[in-house]
């Protein structure tokens, strides 16, 4: 690792232990001030997005996670001041008990000291990951991605003018340089770095899957499915399935794949029609697709190819698929899940209880949009990410995800028999 | 990865599905009968052993791990009945609340599905292993260490006999290959095993987290100090130091470095003399070794090198150093210890929370032998490894850390507004 990365993680450690030690109100008041300066400095942040935009393609697909507007960043903000609201997990006992021989065993919550992110283009991911890390009293070191590097830059002054404000350290809050060598001395850091995040891409999470020799909290890539059951309620369905697609699209809980029972392939135009006045792109097997031919125009409706099975669209584009039985359909999710966020609509409650048991799936949904799969709609005032793993953390991410815990064991002169 | 292992692996996924949804009692069972066969079965195991033991140089600091005895036998059979009676974690709801429209969350525990792991020569882990992985639900792939193998291969022989006597698929425990190729493959199942941990020294460990591409729990490296403070009581430190460092070379738990208060190199020799008595060789520093020269033969008392700090001696050996203070022996500690058990030997309150509340570490002990991390000792009923990492699981890792969750969100047709 260079020397000056090594230096940078250096200092977010000692700035991490520092603040694992601090008052948690003061952590809190720090948030809050961060919050207050981005809505103060409104202008600049927009006048920063605007240059961020200017360099991306009219056309990505990526576009929408950048943009900043004032209504977002007020919205950032007061997703920052809720997060400095919630109870601090510092500090709390998790557990204690008293062994036979006397001594007693307390398992505490601790934060995990240094917490690393790398990012894509989404500057808001940058004034949450403060506030999380804020709160749990760790510090961050953040990989913003180059597309939204001067919203990051103009965010991450705000952020440390209001740590100087409360008195401290800047290194809490490291913002990596935009160069590619940073994310691999990231990845590299045993031992000063405790946990690495991506929040991106699939090609960004192989990355980092492939790379790391820290611990990784994968999170994001959503392949998300909605099976639409014989009993499924049609007016349910049309709700929850075109809200799950054309919600935004660009986001990791949006639908991937609708699958419908053969039983409903009659219904399946009034339920798609609301996806086609979105103009969504359909890529339809067989059975659906003869089920829908005619009635929309010939660029809206396709025919499916393997490829369209377990792929993240990110866009106006959804795969359909024709089951002859929720067993079947069970199947189709257990190969092409990235066991993010998967639904059915159905209103028998046995075709629901065998969903929710059966599918492996970070959040599992009975006639809800997966568009809930988000730590603010959980009730978690933000999140850090959602976690595609099994590992520490499942699903959306909020602050006591981002703790870890030890045993302190006391006790008066105890020595272990053979 | 080479198509036969992708079939074992893609073979336990499926034996850990049905786990998943299988009758805990009747894993419980499985558990159960397992022991009772490796009891009635000790004479085979002797042997098996023997032969491994044979296999292996007489000096071999592993031979201690590698052995069986009829005793240690009976205590894996009755360490296994043990976790065979605890409560089973599967199933439970960890939580449950209403979002404001209506829908309702749950976090619902779940096995991981198939946990991975690779282990050196300690064939008391395979039933450890098999017993923790049953009761949770979970599929297990392990590659033990070669130098086990006939010791495992009789054990795991054993264990299916179990499996196939309460009707359970074999694949739910997989015995890998004893190659080399085997490792390679387990740590690159991305999408098939969920999580691998290692057991084992240093270099396993190293090996593991540079080529591992699935979720990793790091376990095992202990380098492990006590420091005697100013205020430390003489009585529990000469046990104390004593147990810690003699009561078993070979394992984790054990001290490595000593750490004295400058003001306490007058009862230094007290708080050795039971270590010379079990002819353990000091590394000691300048001034320790002025306060102990001359009082033992040279063989037992040497200078140390820089290289003796932050090393995990596994033998009858230790590292000494001198510090002028508190802060001294904390300073210390962050600069060498793998993070996993560190201990204070001192009567004054403030100096025990001082050193509690600074020490980042698993287990951080007051008066107590670091000899005690260890699931058994913590009443978890047995162990599936010590965790050095801060994801997911710290020290001394028991049933509900082999276990997942995930959300189970029930509504009426509840879209989600921009």
């Amino acid at each position: 690792m260079e020397a000056n990365y090594e230096q940078l993680f250096a200092a977010a450690r000692r700035a991490g232990a520092a603040l694992g030690t601090t008052d948690p109100e003061r952590l809190g008041r720090a948030v809050r001030t961060a919050a207050q300066r981005l809505r103060e400095h409104t202008p600049q942040l927009l006048a920063a997005n605007a240059r961020d935009l200017e360099a991306m393609a009219a056309d990505s697909p990526l576009r929408d996670r950048l943009l900043l507007t004032a209504e977002r960043i007020d919205a950032i903000a007061a997703d920052m001041e809720s997060v400095a609201a919630l109870p601090s997990p510092q500090g709390g006992t998790i557990d204690a008990w008293e062994r036979p021989n006397g001594m007693t065993i307390r398992k505490v919550r601790v934060p995990f000291g240094v917490v690393g992110m790398v990012c894509e283009a989404r500057p808001n991911v940058t004034a949450d990951i403060f506030s999380l890390c804020m709160k749990t009293g760790n510090a961050c070191v953040l990989k913003g991605g180059s597309d939204a590097r001067h919203s990051n830059e103009t965010i991450a002054a705000q952020l440390h003018e209001a740590l100087r404000t409360e008195g401290l350290d800047e290194a809490a809050f490291t913002l990596l340089p935009s160069e590619h060598e940073a994310v691999a001395a990231l990845l590299g850091a045993v031992g000063l770095v405790d946990v690495v995040i991506p929040r991106g891409g699939a090609g960004l999470i192989r990355f980092v899957r492939e790379h790391a020799r820290i611990p990784v909290i994968e999170t994001g890539a959503g392949i998300v499915h909605t099976y639409f059951d014989l009993a499924g309620d049609l007016g349910k369905g049309r709700a929850v399935v075109c809200n799950a697609k054309t919600r935004r699209v660009s986001v990791c809980n949006a639908l991937d794949c609708l699958i419908v029972h053969r039983g409903r392939l009659g219904d399946l135009a009034a339920l798609c029609d609301p996806l086609a006045a979105h103009r969504v792109e359909i890529f339809a097997d067989e059975e659906a697709f003869a089920a829908l031919e005619g009635r929309y125009p010939a660029c809206l409706l396709r025919h499916a190819a393997e490829e369209h099975f377990g792929t993240e669209f990110l866009d106006y584009r959804m795969a359909l698929r024709t089951v002859g039985s929720l067993d079947e359909a069970l199947a189709h999710i257990a190969r092409y899940s990235s066991r993010h966020s998967e639904a059915i609509v159905t209103e028998d409650p046995a075709a629901a209880q065998r969903f929710t048991q059966c599918v492996d799936a970070a959040c599992v949904y009975v006639n809800v949009s997966t568009a809930f799969t988000d730590g603010g709609q959980f009730g978690f005032g933000a999140e850090v990410g959602i976690s595609t793993q099994k590992l520490h953390a499942r699903g959306p991410m909020g602050l006591p995800e981002l703790t870890t815990y030890k045993y302190v064991v006391c006790g008066d002169g105890q020595i272990r028999q053979p």
